[in-house]
């Protein structure tokens, strides 16, 4: 899963630089595929996986129907290549961990929440909610992968502490971002940080409670 | 908000006992309004909120639909009645906060979670996916009232400090019951409690960080 998802984040990543833009589709098409997903990114935000049309996407994007359907198989289709837009070049633990395990719980909150609080917040929230809607798993627990985490924290039940951390910052970003929970809501991202690293540095200290 | 919702569950506790069905309702009533409440709590957890419709709650009641909105004024109100009739009677908090804060992680910890292992626990994952999908606030962080919490745990930032010990339930509990991250959702509740606990307790404790 990680191996797979890791492969598909370093594909996209390489497929919107420029440079390979250059090399690769011609100019006309990525600049289409590119409105396509914006429309998209917009109106699943606005209106919801289920609330969103192929047709309205189109409208929006100022191109024919057909044009969706030459980039993409479907709605599924265009709602994964967002996610992928949105969340894969993220990669929200990879930064995190590469320090190793010195102030690694204040790194890892501000590295799951920051996100949020920016251009790309609602859209966040609107994958948020229509992913769990749709069944799916969840993307962004996806990319958090546990066994990275596991890894850097190591010790005995490293894996279940690690999934237990990335339960902990996804409970705090929904409740925060998409329930919009007070005070939760409303206090800055430091200090969310001041209060809920001590807490995460509990599971990361590998000793059995 | 709190209290709202408390005079909700004590309501709807006294409309559930057998002596306030007696002196209530007529027995007939009762008994089609119970059989719709149970046709659409099937139907939200198999088809979702969306895929779900007063015609087919009616059908597998064994109702005429005209009796569905002789009980509630639309979906919307089917809906918010099966919460109330599988949440509010939970009381998550409740009886945990009840004997003040010796081990009260491990009494939040199974409070939280116990429900979801029981036989509504099909009916909390539909619940959780279609109000995320609503939009609207999330009715199990509503009944767990971080007020309640708060005045318990007492001390500097005790509302922060009850949102963020909610919000770490509550993403253990998606991540562990609707997402079904491992190892976190193979292991045993109380396995989850044994290495949970110790981090709620950091947050539990009123030491200014």
């Amino acid at each position: 899963m990680p191996d797979k998802l890791e492969t598909h984040t370093h594909g996209l990543d390489v497929a919107k630089t420029p440079a390979s833009r250059r090399s690769g589709r011609r100019p006309g098409e990525s600049q289409s595929r590119d409105a396509i997903l914006r429309a998209a990114r917009e109106l699943f935000s606005e209106q919801g996986f289920s609330g969103t049309t192929i047709r309205a996407i189109a409208r929006r994007a100022g191109v024919d129907p057909a044009l969706v359907y030459y980039f993409f198989p479907n709605k599924d289709g265009v709602w994964s290549a967002v996610i992928e837009d949105v969340i894969g070049p993220l990669d929200v633990l990879g930064p995190a961990l590469k320090e190793g395990r010195d102030n690694l719980a204040e790194r890892l909150v501000a590295a799951y929440l920051t996100p949020w609080e920016g251009e790309h917040g609602e859209t966040l929230v609107a994958i948020s909610r229509s992913t769990m809607a749709k069944g799916a798993e969840h993307p962004i627990s996806l990319l958090t992968d546990p066994g990275r985490l596991a890894r850097t924290i190591g010790g005995t039940g490293a894996q279940l502490r690690a999934s237990l951390i990335l339960s902990q910052l996804h409970g705090v970003a929904v409740q925060r971002y998409v329930f919009r929970m007070e005070p939760l809501a409303s206090v800055s991202v430091d200090r969310v940080s001041r209060w809920l690293a001590p807490s995460l540095r509990v599971l990361i200290e590998p000793n059995e409670p």
